[in-house]
């Protein structure tokens, strides 16, 4: 089958590999329909994922039928029509059991990472009756392509953990798909103000156009004074962080309102400066997490029911053995405006 | 009357001082029978706290009666036996009414801050009625002192906020009164595991006596991998901050399970490291907070209740004529191994 | 000053009365502009509301602006433009502290109850600091009459208490003014099925162009079949009683879903039967409320940031001086189709 | 093997029976080294559990040894130590990942009831995984029968849907086995008033003893009464219904304060009055629980750290071929003063 595999920093190429076998009882082979690309596939290739060794097929996200099942699975069936969640969890843990499937501890995110991922013909997925999601009959199998990952991280990391309520104020550090994908998610909750922070002005049309109430354009170092402006000196009751830089995360605890909350999405490579010395006072909460897909359910529902449109963070399509294309037009978003690329199989 | 009186950076003296006067309808008077020291005391005699100018009269705890009444203050009168609380609360504005009274904002910890405190014979009670509590008759007064401050702060910051629960485990960073104050408290809900931390063996000795189920001396810089090692590798649930330097903070960074919390109680003068390179995907939850008072009723009850005994916080009593000596006491602890230090009116 | 009246069962008229005076320090005195009728005005008039005696100044909604305050009043002055909360609350009882405003042990609802209210020219406010609210400059008086009553108790005692969520399937029994009040701002939250149940098809319709997902028409009692069948035989996370009846409530018994909430809006006269031989292991929650109006503030909000347009739910305007045609036309809502009156003093 | 076998209303016996055999791969074997008797064993017997058909093997409780495992079973194997929960769990239905283990769609309270249960020298445990918990080197074996059932269900049940809290007033209504396992679990929030409520003077000595702070007797019929003068007119917050009966629930009604909660424990065999008339404005809670064991984990912490000893509830023991005897103790409790009775394979 063809797969899309990483050779190294800096090396990616489309290969011809063997199919997937069954390696445990819990695992399904599915073949996949469609998969995208993440930030974080560009961040394996920038060589900053150690746990990803050069051979690896890339890809924690796809939609895509149910081929095979090992004799343990229960809930899935070939022919099945699935999500699979980015988040591999065995449902037995002590971490599973606590719904917080990223620290499974035979789990969390190893598609694409310690076990071959989904940008493929084909993929095994380990713990499969805990790890997919059944498609209903009626559903945009596309815009579910986008429960694999980065709603469910937008939504878990950045709306509920920022606790976002009716009539709060809200401002997302980050324009970019995640920043996007929380915007969207925050208004589950009709917030009375989202706001949106980039230096980009494009982002922050589209912003504007996902439901954004004020955009501001952080270039000039003039951010924090002008959510302060947006706010009447108060600040917001939830920044969430989509960036993953020392300078955004800082620019929250600048904004951020006593008794306010900042929800880190922004995968991080350096430490951060934390201004206890302000903020110990301040009656804060700060959060981090890696996605649970515990809300997959939840927010299928939200798609079937149309209070949310996934499709709107989707902007190029490709064929699979066109994935080099797709990758160069992902990495290449601030002059392609990509946000989500979705990549047939 | 007489009262203890900052004069400025390393100056306080005991000055004869005019009888405070109601200058609100809201206001009270009341006069002091107890009052005690806090570690802010002697931060402000260091010049830790810019708002605090000399002239004023120190002191935010402590319980008397009420002597005098505004036209504004109907839940007390004359006579009534009362726990001053650190924080005065209007009961009114937008912080008050979520329960944050640490940012009323005509209020907050004002007392021997930004006006004149208890370390006096009378003291006036700004928003008297929202920030005076009822002693019941039957109660011992000096076990109440600790109402004022160090209960409700290590509770609310340290104990609520860090979530702690019937089975789970609990590091404590810090056993000075306060850090003492959160074992003491954190017990309401039954962990298994309680670790002390700090440098001091006598102090440690100490929490034994209070509760902590182990002891770990920081001394070495091994306290990270001790507490890894009385907890299987998998870290403590709550980790309490409760010194307020950057290098105690790193260390419940370091100690933190995946899923846990860091809750922060210390005062701190500079910028911590928060190292998200690593906690950005550990599902954590750092909270800082004033403390709001709002749990004192409660407290009250636990008191008259015999769940909780502050009385064991006490270590030395003086006169308020003595209250140098008080000073020289709690400022001395390591060798004096003073905890609080009642000062009687 | 013209005031409507109740005057005994049955029994009430517009009265020339004397304008109200402070009584109490912490008193305001209001000019109403606009006032509305609630359910309970009606409740009143059949002698069901046993506090309420005869020669009392009947209404417990209004925004209007304040004419004189008490010494003790500090958050309001002349001039100010504001909403009446249908409950008073002195902010300081333990029930206010718990933010429980409805048990204010010197407040509650008292308004056109024990003491006069506000379908007249002015009304005197008890408590007036925590029981009025500021209007916005640029708000919509009308708009903000809902804020009195309706919405703060449709929200807290149905959606909040019903813990409805993004993606939840929601019944509303009873789409009267209450019940439609539920069902928008049940939307706060998204949920991803709303079903409004009712005897009157014009209702329905009402409730449909409010947001229903689903109408059902209760009349042949064939309700809870009709829901089970909506919900795949699964029944409803949250079922809002908003009638007031035994058979209403056990409607709600039938559809809720194991692990679902009912939660209780409508005024009682008389018990129901809980079946407990069925519902014992269903793991269901059951929810009273009287108001609290804690959720005004976040109300006000929400109306202002456009996310609820409180005036769908006036149909009807009228004098002052037309009051007694006001309550006529409300009264016989199955035929005038009036949801809430607007009375313009 | 020996098994005591339900022959029908009022009649039971042991047989020898067929080894149980793994039926589906997510199966193990149990051989049970000690078992205990639940009051639902005896509704059993009273044929007031239709779901449980003659020839059935009773029993949900009891500790063992695994024989022997599915394929599909990765967590156990033969030799582990293990509690056996009375619920069954498949760890992956929509009601197992919302942590409602008790309505999982292939299992809940399954055994000794609609498959063979506990009271046998060997047991057949579906969903295996989920199902059974390890037992530590240094546990007590006898203790841990007592986390089968009882002690989840009334910490689930009663003191966690309770919302027992430090300084809370709490009421429990019967003091038998899971009224007195509440009263020990509720300690671990450390409330400050634990009243027992019950119609046998023993059973009261018995709850002073395991920590209530009052005792009621409630022949008479004047229990609420004294509840109410217990706690100066005010209430309860928390009232834990033990019994499952329409007047002791009623009673839980009489006695609960506003914004109190009332925790239905008991097993109801016909409906109760809820007198909404009264408390439609009270802001209270009833809620419903049939145990989900999810706190399974959680107590054996607590017991392990010497918080809980479950030994306390144990005060009879008999071999297994004596079953029938300790039947007998168990059935007159009022008598024999029996609490829980262990049976030794």
């Amino acid at each position: 089958m063809k797969a899309l595999v990483y050779q190294g920093p800096g090396k990616k190429a489309i290969e011809e590999r063997a199919m997937p076998a069954i390696s445990a009882p819990t695992d399904a082979i599915v073949r996949i329909t469609k998969t995208t690309i993440c930030g974080t596939d560009l961040h394996i290739l920038k060589d900053d994922v150690p746990t990803c060794a050069p051979g690896r097929i890339l890809g924690h996200e796809g939609v895509g039928r149910v081929e095979k099942t090992g004799p343990g699975v229960t809930a899935f069936h070939p022919g099945d029509h699935v999500v699979v969640s980015c988040i591999s969890a065995c449902g037995k843990c002590e971490y599973c059991r606590r719904a917080m499937y990223s620290h499974c501890t035979t789990g969390g995110w190893i598609l694409g990472n310690t076990v071959d991922g989904t940008q493929a013909e084909y993929v095994r997925i380990p713990h499969a009756d805990t790890s997919l999601y059944r498609i209903p009959a009626d559903a945009d199998e596309e815009a579910l392509t986008m429960l694999s990952d980065i709603l469910p991280t937008a939504f878990e990391c950045g709306v509920l953990n920022g606790k976002v309520q009716p009539g709060s104020t809200v401002a997302i550090v980050g324009a970019g798909p995640i920043g996007l994908a929380a915007l969207l998610t925050a208004q589950f909750y009709s917030p009375a103000e989202l706001i949106a922070i980039d230096l980009d002005d494009n982002r922050l049309d589209v912003a504007k156009g996902f439901g954004a109430t004020a955009a501001v354009n952080a270039a000039g170092g003039t951010a924090a004074a002008q959510v302060m402006n947006l706010t009447d000196g108060r600040g917001v009751d939830t920044a969430i962080e989509a960036v993953g830089t020392p300078a955004t995360f800082v620019l929250c605890e600048d904004i951020v309102a006593p008794g306010g909350t900042i929800a880190n999405v922004g995968v991080h490579g350096v430490k951060a400066d934390l201004h206890l010395e302000r903020l110990w006072s301040q009656n804060i909460t700060v959060t981090t997490r890696l996605v649970d897909t515990v809300s997959t359910p939840m927010l299928l529902k939200t798609v079937q029911s149309r209070k949310l449109d996934p499709k709107r963070l989707i902007t190029h399509r490709f064929k699979l053995d066109r994935i080099l294309d797709a990758y160069d037009t992902f990495a290449r978003a601030a002059s392609t405006r990509a946000l989500k690329v979705i990549i047939e199989a």
